[in-house]
């Protein structure tokens, strides 16, 4: 979408349709008042993704449900070729919340929904998914689930080796909602042209700036290390300051200054330790080890890879200067995923005939998505909704119907653009 | 003792003795090869005591067990008056080495032994005791337990209101070992002039020295802190790092800077982080809370409230400026005690000649002791033998039979010029 092109007609959706399709799948699963109870493969999922599917039919989809369980709705275009796809996931965390995932299926349902009503075919084919597994909350190394199976990122062993909190196998899961583990590579998709994911924000960027809707340009990249320094336990009052090897005066070192770094660096890095263990965590001897967790994140590549260097180089030094041990061992590592220019823009002109006074932000996702693995076969791009107090991963998560609507009626108007 | 009297005669001991006494009291609660697992009132403990009971007798003092078990040899002085006193405790860690309290007790009669012997009945009385309990192993508020009871700080409630891990009374371990609870403040002394105690250092100054020996000047003051940081959980990614509260960015500015504030302050100020309790302590999540303790220690008083102002200054300035909760909590505070010079006086030049070679240093305890309690009632001083390696509070603990003798030498001879 260049941006010579003249600005497009706002496509409006139905309120009361959103509202009323977002609180029936907030049902299925659902944990006290606000919250939801939806892991992969349970009753309340399986019943999600069919009430989802009879949605996706009534709306004049054509319907299929894929080799892990993701489902499909597709509107047929007139002239074929690769198709744009969006849509977002239905599992939930334990308990999660009625927006995260849900709000991006509702959503690319109802936009596909109404540019069928409203302007008939498109010329490109659309399509909405409602992929199987995102959050890990089952099983926990089976995250992306759905969308890794539609890039081929899993491999045949992997479902009898992916276990459950509960030791099951992912693949025993798959059988109890007759899904046959052995055919996940079916899955498998190379006909997509695009996929444009709408998401809560699930972070408070958007409220601070009062925006209901923002375009991200990139989603983060990470690294994330287990830090384990080790010293001498010794004596509270008997051990001298200057004969020390305090692991815990090391550790707050290093803390102190990983986080100030990305400070320092602004939005969109961070840094968090959101995890010490202290051995032997009394309070009058001086601790033998602390270990301790670093996660930093950045979404453009070389400024992952300066703030990364920072950190190590940091952890490094410390431990050297005060004589310590250390074992530094990466846990997981993802690099960023950049959202195409072309959607960007596309997504950016849509918000801007959509949401009337104040500008659209654009920016970082700091969270992971589908859409970055979704990234590895076509372009992808993202839109965030409005999460009030940027709460997530918990019942209290919200979005203003006002905001949803919004948010769907952006990715609504980009679809027009770019598919008709 | 003035420091212009004549250097005194160095008074020697039988090391077999000492060796010998040590390895018995040792086999009383033994622990794998070299610890001891002895809590107070325990069998172990009982036997433990009624041994030295017996060593006191055959050694020609005159014997008393008081109301707590405290257990105590007198040598009679030919002129009467206050007696001057040593010793230390006979209860372990569990397990704890052979020589933390067992040494004092130990070395305390070998002195008043070879002094009877070698030169006869003093001039003032000199008594030994072997305190009942000082380490709070079996009940967590009963420290100084013999100790408190000698300077009659136990009140009457306190036996049946101080509970053990196991959620008994004190009260009832007292009746095991035929102790009357009801009676604890008979233990009471008033007729005390002097209390000398002979310890290991717990510490790793006199190794690193190369002092068999050394005088302690004064026993620590301390001050214990739990300091509770209250922030806000958010998502490791999706939380831009200015709009954070984040307590684990507090907590380690503040570790960071009562650390440094205590080594930059030299020797003999310490401070200590040794417990912190993050929530929920999980990888991606911003904590909400982070908890910690904070152990200051300074044996100068004037020092000491400037180490803990700065310290409390830089806790709250921390928590305000970045818009944290905080919660401080002071759990125990301890004023500082200085040994009496004359006494450290009659020590060094005790341990001038009891030392050939080298000097002998001086050096504040940083660890509390039962001569802080006794400094209530009468003046005190402390002597501290080499600890291999600085350990204490686990088997591994270890003093060489020679510093063990010059340390006993040492109080031999200072005992011999206070009493005859």
């Amino acid at each position: 979408m260049p941006s010579s092109a003249p600005p497009p007609e706002p496509v409006r959706v139905e309120p009361r349709l959103v509202e009323r399709w977002l609180a029936e799948l907030a049902r299925h699963g659902a944990h006290g008042e606000t919250g939801v109870w939806r892991p992969v493969y349970s009753p309340a999922w399986a019943a999600a993704q069919a009430t989802i599917a009879g949605w996706f039919a009534e709306s004049g989809l054509a319907v299929r449900r894929d080799a892990v369980g993701n489902v499909w709705g597709r509107l047929e275009g007139r002239t074929g070729g690769p198709a744009i796809a969006t849509g977002s996931h239905v599992d939930s965390q334990l308990p999660g919340g009625r927006f995260d995932g849900a709000l991006g299926v509702v959503g690319g349902l109802v936009a596909l929904r109404t540019l069928a009503e409203r302007y008939g075919p498109p010329r490109r084919p659309l399509e909405v998914v409602a992929f199987c597994e995102e959050e890990a909350s089952r099983f926990p190394t089976a995250n992306f689930w759905g969308s890794r199976a539609v890039i081929g990122r899993i491999d045949s062993e992997e479902p009898e080796r992916t276990l459950g909190f509960d030791g099951a196998p992912i693949a025993a899961a798959m059988r109890e909602v007759w899904l046959d583990p052995t055919r996940v590579a079916e899955a498998r998709r190379d006909d997509l042209a695009a996929f444009i994911e709408l998401h809560s924000e699930q972070g408070p960027i958007l409220e601070q700036t009062g925006a209901p809707v923002g375009v991200v340009t990139g989603i983060t990249g990470y690294r994330q290390w287990t830090v384990e320094l080790t010293g001498t336990a010794n004596h509270a009052g008997a051990c001298p300051m200057d004969l020390r090897r305090d692991p815990m005066a090391g550790a707050a070192e290093i803390v102190a200054g990983v986080i100030d770094a990305a400070a320092r660096r602004g939005r969109p890095a961070v840094t968090t330790v959101g995890r010490m263990v202290v051995a032997p965590n009394l309070r009058s001897v001086v601790p033998a080890t602390v270990g301790f967790t670093v996660d930093a994140r950045h979404p453009d590549p070389a400024a992952l890879r300066s703030l990364l260097a920072a950190h190590e180089e940091l952890i490094r030094g410390v431990a050297a200067r005060r004589g310590l041990g250390l074992a530094l061992r990466v846990d997981s590592d993802r690099i960023p995923c950049p959202c195409q220019p072309p959607l960007v823009a596309a997504l950016r002109a849509a918000a801007a005939v959509v949401v009337s006074g104040g500008g659209v932000p654009e920016l970082a996702s700091g969270a992971v998505h589908d859409a970055q693995q979704m990234a590895a076969i076509c372009p992808v791009a993202m839109l965030f909704v409005r999460s009030r107090g940027g709460l997530s991963h918990t019942p209290e998560e919200f979005s203003s119907l006002d905001d949803c609507v919004a948010g769907i009626e952006t990715l609504a108007t980009a679809l027009r653009a770019l598919a008709y």
